[in-house]
């Protein structure tokens, strides 16, 4: 398995993916799959071509081979091999020749970025059409121009990359991004980029409470196809749920990260959230709705209504490069990935700890010193003798330990605890740690239940 | 049947209804619902003296034929043909020759209105009395009096006056309103007259997914009588119910209407006022109480707890006017009534486009565009072809599409998602309908329910 | 019975019990225990040392019998006989000739109090220990010091004092204090003084709708005891529950008494508590913390939760003098003790009164005239016969009475009326006790139940 340690390597495996024609379907997609293969072992899941999936049907693969348009000179005023971004996605072929008006019927531009070319799709509906920057095409003159796409479509199939990493629990925790769109940075690739980051970060744990799965997939169409494959298990065992979009350089000074809730709103990844934010950890809040987005939509669709965010740092539409060939590896910014991937496991770990433990003897207190966990004097300046660094100091392991001892009652989690004691829920994972080893807790367990 | 369509009409037959002498049984009352009876379909439903209603006995009828007050000279005092509001409602019979003082032990007057007849009644402690102005009262000298009350109380009936317009639904709205007041008009006629209005309207609309019930009768006697025939029914059928009282021109700049909240809180008839209030439809809101009001407070009781609330517009009470032969029509204004009843009819079709909707296809988005509600391109300016005049433009429409089949779960009402878009839910009728019509809705329904 | 009804039985009730030297266990618990029971007929309850109690075992009793210091010239530095406090709690026997040093590190001081002698025990971990002034420490000379203590451990029993006060409900409220601390006033012998004297005003009331349980145990252990025999009782009876500590004269001029909270945030007694502060009486709230108090922590552990608050007027940790020699019955008060009495008694007549009230006729509002409970007459200066001197004015009780009768419906409680009236619940006793007389109301239940 290759790694990604450090700028050098992550920034080898961006410049692999990026020159790629990707789309929903196709080869410029299972290229891309077969690139991210060589650093987190995914599966491949395949959906056929007019396959039903849900309210959705697999649509054909869309094939490109060659595209131009050329005045009545032979000059070539557009060339696809210079930018994929040039053509429309799923465009159909066209080898006519039209006038400057006819050719505005198919041309694409940005109105906010005159200079760049707009990123443009059709899958649903069959017409031609080509994408350029708005300058380029006001100098347009009166011509005939040659209008030529060469491409295809054809029955293939969906292509979905997963991989699942076991932890103690069956209960799962869902990290999943997109993978369709041609040559742009923050809104394509960071998301997968980082997502195998933190496939790698997560393996190396010492201890995983629960499992977790990580998916890739062309957007909208993807997950709702995994979802018709996979919905009812992750219904039945997910805990809580990821989707990585545009996790470039944030242009925001008081947030780092900015967290869209599951619709359902009182999910456990909602209140983490919650927490973390109150905590001081740089993340901003955003509701749901299902108006925009990315694949939450299809996660929290009202029949599934999984416990599944989002997490972005540059969101999509709220920076002008964003659907443009401006969408650029400097935009992004490689260390803004390193960066995020570690903000993002630190997110991990919290909702690793998280869940309901149990105090194994919840009838009046428990005998501290019995444990070593108490002084034997009653002097008031000698009070634990059990020191832990992520705690400021003994007092406050004291209080931990009588805090999650008196709350740990099968109705409160270990996030209520915390947030109880107003301290950051990753703090409190060791004195957890060693209430287990000494037998005092028991957990973590998914559900409320009775002591 | 008579229509009340315009200010002459209206004021027709306000004029045929004021100058009956009113009580809470008898001819006054069965008069007055023979002349609603031409502008409503009216059942009518009778109680007979003696028979025991609830906690509550049936009165015998007053009947009331004669009454003056005359002195030693003969002179008339007190004549009962000028006002009926110069005997107090259910009194005994008198002939007798009185001191001043004799007489003054049974007459009453206002102390806040010193010109006004005041309107008093004794309905179950026999008692003879007359009203008078203050006024009048203290210029009377020392005198022999000659007090004369020709009246009987006998065995008869309580009379009650309803109807059913069904809807596609047997959940029920109750509209009710009271009619047992001798010549007043805010008071007493306001209600009934706006309740005919709004039968007439909801008679004329095209589609009623809600059945609507329309009670006239005497207030308290006649809601208990009432409930201790069809408060079962009630109880299983009833959506929402609102008591019309005192729907004459308001004297708050801010409020047109003002709603007394039902006692059960979360009731959805107080959260579609609140919703409307919020939406800036000039309703002020009064908390429920049961220490004052009209026939609420029997719609209410404990026992029965029914979703009903209370609507007016100048308010019992808080009108010096108010229980005094100052309240005249030119104080309660026929226009005002003209006006509440519209406003009151857009109240209704927002209680009849609630209710619990479910989307047909919850798992993952609806795939809009097989529907003709999405765009083909992803085109930021052209998001949808469908236009709705009661939405600023195409986005909001999409919006709503979008809103409304994520929350269409059974778990969230029409209004729920109404609040959540800040949008009045009266703008989301005609999208609903157009969901509902493509298959991809179904409902309203009435109760939470599973996907 | 001895009385305790002026500032002289109470004084002499603290004399008797302040110069005892008391532990968790032995002679000195039981002599006060004993005094105790001239004013309270305490039951006794005892627990033989080794015995297994939830997660604890009862300790050996310990017996002192003489102990000193002496210089190498014979003269005594600090005297057993002088202050029971100069020998920590359950220390070792010792007969050593030790240097300066040597002792120094047998004897505590206080830090805060350097003229005072603090109160220190070591109940399990065996070690010999002296206390005594930091000023007096700090003269010693370098010398040969006699240390001498002449104490045993041995097998017997640990021992706690109860009695019940039977009501009309097995409901229970429990009263509970302890009883371990030598000759300190404030922190240990306000709460069982306090404690005696409700129980003699309680049992001179004319009804006791609930049972009344008075607990005296030594503090932790006593408690844990407790509830390894009667945890199951409580956990199925009690209604409410306080434990009383530190009782004496208040230093916060806003608040006379401070309630801290049970564990079970939605209980009855947390909710009279905080009515009684919105309703001015002086109390002031905490929190429940498990980190800190007094036997509320035993009551409230996990696995009973039950509705066990704190109360106390000078709260420990919140004065200089706690836990040293300085806590004298000047800082105290017997005062005080006769004030809180008396307010304690009122928080106990709230309890009383609390509970859920059923209406016997909720179908429609009760006809009030035939109760004798409603004027006869419309008129709006004379509402009502009865009179309370509790309420305002007869209006007032007409209100309490529609109100009483519109929401004892088995999901609202006497203090959630109270609430909703803005009224101190003690007020509705009255206009209870009247409507339960008139067949009107049943109850106090202590459960939700359906009309």
């Amino acid at each position: 398995m290759r790694l990604l340690r450090n700028f050098q390597e992550v920034t080898a495996l961006f410049d692999a993916l990026f020159p790629i024609c990707r789309s929903i379907t196709g080869d410029g997609l299972r290229r891309s799959l077969d690139i991210l293969g060589e650093y987190i072992p995914l599966e491949r899941v395949s959906f056929k071509t007019g396959e039903r999936v849900l309210n959705w049907t697999i649509p054909q693969e869309w094939h490109i081979f060659r595209a131009f348009v050329k005045n009545s000179k032979g000059e070539t005023v557009i060339d696809f091999s210079n930018s994929n971004l040039h053509v429309m996605g799923y465009s159909d072929a066209v080898d006519e020749i039209v006038s400057l008006e006819e050719l505005k019927q198919h041309v694409y531009t940005s109105e906010k970025r005159p200079d760049a070319i707009p990123y443009i799709t059709s899958y649903y509906r069959r017409q031609w059409g080509f994408c350029m920057s708005r300058n380029q095409l006001s100098a347009l003159p009166e011509d005939r121009y040659h209008a030529f796409i060469d491409s295809t479509h054809a029955d293939g199939q969906l292509d979905i990359g997963h991989v699942i990493l076991p932890g103690n629990s069956e209960k799962e925790v869902l990290l999943s991004s997109y993978l369709c769109h041609p040559s742009m940075a923050n809104n394509e690739l960071s998301g997968p980029i980082v997502l195998v980051m933190l496939y790698q970060k997560i393996l190396k744990w010492n201890k995983r409470n629960l499992t977790y799965r990580f998916v890739v997939n062309p957007e909208t169409i993807g997950s709702i196809a995994y979802l018709s494959k996979y919905g009812e298990e992750l219904k039945n065992n997910l805990f809580a749920g990821v989707v990585f979009t545009c996790l470039g350089k944030s242009n925001d000074p008081k947030c780092d990260l900015s967290f869209k809730m599951s619709r359902n709103e009182s999910s456990e990844i909602n209140k983490i959230m919650h927490h973390l934010k109150n905590q001081g950890q740089g993340i901003g809040i955003r509701k749901f709705s299902p108006l925009s987005g990315s694949d939450e939509r299809q996660y929290c669709s009202p029949g599934f209504n999984l416990p599944v965010g989002q997490i972005s740092s540059l969101l999509y539409g709220q920076y002008p490069e964003y659907h443009t060939s401006d969408d650029t590896k400097e935009l992004m910014g490689i260390e803004a990935l390193i960066e995020n991937a570690e903000r993002l496991e630190a997110i991990f770990m919290a909702i690793d700890a998280d869940g309901y433990y149990i105090n194994t003897h919840p009838y009046g207190e428990v005998k501290l010193g019995d444990y070593d966990l108490y002084p034997t004097t009653s002097c008031a300046d000698c009070y634990c003798k059990v020191s832990n660094d992520s705690l400021q100091d003994a007092r406050n392991l004291l209080n931990a330990v009588l805090m999650i001892l008196s709350y740990s009652d099968g109705k409160h989690s270990l996030l209520d605890i915390a947030n109880m004691l107003s301290v950051n829920i990753l703090k409190l994972r060791g004195v957890v740690d060693l209430l287990l080893e000494k037998g005092l807790l028991e957990g973590p367990f998914y559900e409320e239940r009775e002591l």
